[in-house]
């Protein structure tokens, strides 16, 4: 699918490229397609009517959303699966509305190309209002400049084709969203300079990687029982051979974080399953805290990545390396990139004397049960039997709320195929989501896990699926309400509840596709049968469940909360 | 409706309060109420579920919204009927959801309250990544002060009711929006210091008042032709009484611009009509742009309020009197309120010689035909039979698009009667603020035209009016896609089409009302007496229109805004 990856993963970028009679758009175009984003995500409007246009008759291919911010979060999905993933709206009314999409992808760090379209300058006259303005005509550049890693205003033709290039390159080189504005009389101009691309400056300090790798190496070489915590950014930044290659040769055990779930395969021999401190496994969480070295590779050290501080990692025992800083021990180590790192710790390990590979516990895999079963479906019980279907070419998406704590049960096989916002949580993910991996896995199975409150926000988004012929599987929970706050916070609070829908009439609202309301375990499993012999059109499975049902690590991560809440 | 405003429209504020054992959410929510916030809407999360549990054991009723933006347009709408509404949602991923709806109210002078929950402070650990967190604690506090015109963090107890004070003030006093963020473990924080409110400090300048009301009313009392062109701004700080005065006592005619419209009845035997400039009625355009002396009273100069620059107003016969400004001519006052200066033109316009009744055309309404027609419908004719059914017991909500140019069109009979985003023209607000219009006037029928784009954005809203036993009457005008870009940019582009929808069937999705598939006149006039007849429940009227199908006035729109776009 990543037509401009090399073997190696990166993206490919010319040094250098014929600018002549070429137009703002037209670069803009080209750029993005070098990084290898072959579809984008957006609404029209009729300040970005013109590069629309522009997009329409490029090699892009443009795909219209029901609401922006569905847009950002197919976006999102399609950089996590495609190395960059862009959308484009237009002034303030859409630019604004896709905040909480651009700002999820710049926590959970996915390449994100914001590309707005803006007033014309020669109609911003002093003292007239345009239609969609907030302010002033900078109010949304300011807004952006807070969420994304580098953000221009194309209003100078002059350093237009460079401030385009620094923009993608810091999206690719942070894996974090940037923002691109694009006045509307811009999109046409060619500018009057030859313009060289210069390629990526890296900061590397070769020295200060060689010293951490050593230290990184001479403790591991001592350690009894060393574990790798790998995070997602193994998975943002290709690192996944690397990780691998590592892990192999230093025979270490790999856990992952639930934000990394899936960043390596959990049929792999080295994976151990997922740690969430005290609310995970409790084999998991022995063997990573009991580490004597334990290396942190690309992980977020957030609440629910550490299940909500009840994690007990001794920095004195830990290499903590990502991509923005990297600490051994006490020490910290600066400009050391985290690619470098990898290879130099994979490069040492090779003098390293062989281990016997470690003796992990099997995890505990219940084997879904069969025989008639007529009682209410559960959240955990249906997972089970979802995770004997999946297979390499299914891609799991999974909401927030038990959605994505019951999903961690799941057993991944391949890399990169869960996707979840599991440290952003923003609900209402899932089905844009969808769009978005679809788009680049048009050969996978997608199977979406979604709560009804999620569904509600934004599972009009079903339809743009639909109509591009997907055929996506959503498995919609619905517990009449918000879940998990009902775990979090003791009461009968009305607030909790959603209005109750007939989910399964809203096929034939989009037009196509097939619907089933099912609330025992048999129907579900015969269920499941039919739509999974039927990958020709898309189903929705309307799984009615007790508003008190919840999965294990639910119940667990609201014991540790509740405190707080 | 609005009990805490008395005779004069006036919020009533206590001067004092007690405030022992008060905690701060109780001060809060006693503050709200004193600004006649009755209802809110929003959607809980865990960092806000503490305060969510004392809003729902108050006398604030609390509606739950599928969306955070919903809720935030929900909230505007009712804050324009209301005088002031709030919404109240959890950290980033709520917060960050309602970016656009917030910066519409900021853009259209609505007075919105957002409350964000928000880490607490013991939680709020050095180098610990909480969930729903985008850059550092700050960004969404950052991100509100760019489209709001006061903000707070309450994490100050000493502070938290003088800052709760001085948000809510600004909010009434410049009817724009204000963010207050309440981290969860202060909500319950009881200050230790006595607090008295101070009430409202007032900057008018008597001196120049007096001076501004002469200046304008010298030039007046030597004009042949003055006109009032009223803006949105008299109705969001209720000066529709003082307006009215002024006029009758001075016998000028009325134009309003197209955001200002229903701010006085458009029955009023002064009301000539809307001015739009070139795209408007050219015999309003004509009375407004030929008279010798124009009282531009709380209008935005915008785009599309001047009809897209073909306003051909000239300062020198201009009175330019908003909330923020005041213009006589070519010269400027300072702190002249708007309300003080209404006041003095009264006072002063009392002296004047009688003035004949100014002689105005009256418009050309087309009387709706009767009579068999089996033709398709279209949009014009729609909104000229809808005009025959408008009483004073209706609110009408106006999507963006043709849903907004053909409602120019309808002659509102009260005030404040019809309600539409026209200058920030922010897609998928109409059936979000019939929630809200709902709520604050629940003995209305309200009346939404919308397009099948804009439905699309936030229809889902409608569940919420279905849940609360709301019964509106949805017009859902669907062209196959985004009609006015159409019009705008020519070309037959993919991008603008819509997945098509079986919108009929939605109901049966939210379980209560009835849907009706229209396609000719004469089965939208049937349509149409059914729905009048019944409006003990919600009805959705799709109505099947050509692709090409544009009202008058978004052809002229078109027409002018082309070369731009």
């Amino acid at each position: 699918m990543n037509h401009s990856l090399n073997a190696r993963g990166e993206t490919t970028k010319p040094t250098r490229r014929a600018t002549a009679n070429v137009t703002i758009a037209d670069y803009l175009i080209q750029r993005l397609r070098d990084y290898g984003v072959h579809d984008l995500f957006g609404i029209p409007g009729d300040y970005v009517l013109s590069f629309y246009s522009e997009l329409e008759n490029s090699p892009i291919n443009v795909i219209g959303c029901t609401r922006e911010d569905c847009a950002g979060f197919a976006a999102d999905a399609y950089a996590r699966l495609n190395g960059m993933g862009a959308l484009c709206v237009t002034y303030c009314v859409g630019g604004m509305s896709v905040c909480n999409s651009v700002a999820g992808a710049f926590a959970e760090k996915s390449p994100v190309v914001v590309i707005s379209g803006a007033p014309g300058l020669d109609e911003r006259h002093r003292g007239v209002l345009l239609h969609h303005m907030v302010r002033d005509f900078r109010t949304q550049a300011d807004v952006f400049e807070k969420f994304t890693i580098a953000s221009t205003e194309l209003t100078d033709p002059m350093t237009a084709f460079s401030e385009i290039d620094r923009v993608l390159d810091a999206c690719d080189h942070y894996k974090r969203p940037v923002y691109i504005e694009l006045p509307r009389d811009m999109v046409h101009v060619i500018p009057p300079v030859a313009h060289g691309f210069r390629g990526t400056v890296q900061n590397s300090d070769a020295d200060a990687t060689s010293e951490a790798v050593s230290d990184a190496i001479d403790r591991l070489k001592h350690a009894k029982r060393p574990v790798i915590l790998a995070g997602v950014e193994t998975h943002r930044f290709r690192l996944q051979d690397e990780l691998l290659q590592f892990a192999e040769s230093a025979s270490i055990p790999i856990a992952t974080t639930m934000l990394g779930k899936s960043v390596v395969s959990e049929k792999h021999p080295l994976f151990i399953g997922l740690y969430e401190g005290a609310i995970g496994d409790a084999n998991v969480t022995q063997i990573v805290e009991q580490s004597d070295w334990l290396l942190l590779l690309g992980a977020f050290l957030s609440d629910i990545n550490l299940g909500i501080y009840t994690a007990k990692l001794d920095p004195s025992r830990c290499v903590y390396a990502t991509s923005e800083s990297l600490r051994v021990s006490h020490h910290h180590y600066h400009d050391v990139e985290l690619k470098q790192f990898l290879s130099g710790l994979i490069e040492a390990s090779k003098d390293l004397p062989p281990r016997p590979m470690p003796k992990t516990q099997t995890r505990n895999k219940k084997k879904a049960k069969t025989g008639r079963d007529n009682t209410q479906l559960q959240t955990s019980w249906m997972v089970e039997q979802l995770n004997e279907r999946l297979d390499p070419d299914t891609i799991v998406i999974a909401d927030v709320g038990d959605s994505l704590f019951a999903a961690t049960e799941l057993t991944i096989h391949e890399r990169t195929e869960f996707l979840s916002p599991a440290y952003y949580t923003s609900m209402g993910f899932s089905i844009p989501a969808a769009l978005g991996a679809a788009t680049a896995r048009p050969d996978h199975r997608i199977v979406v896990l979604v709560g009804d409150g999620a569904f509600q926000m934004t599972g009009q988004e079903l339809s743009t699926l639909v109509y591009h012929n997907h055929n996506p599987v959503i498995i919609l929970l619905d517990n009449h309400g918000y879940g998990t706050e009902r775990y979090l916070h003791a009461g009968e609070w009305k607030y909790n509840e959603v209005a109750k829908w007939n989910y399964t009439e809203l096929m034939k609202v989009y037009g196509r596709g097939e619907a089933y309301k099912v609330e025992t375990k048999d129907s579900f499993l015969e269920t499941l049968d039919r739509v999974w012999n039927s990958p020709d059109h898309p189903h929705l499975i309307h799984a009615v469940l007790e508003e008190n049902d919840a999965s294990d690590t639910l119940k667990k991560l609201a014991e540790r909360m509740k405190e707080k809440v």
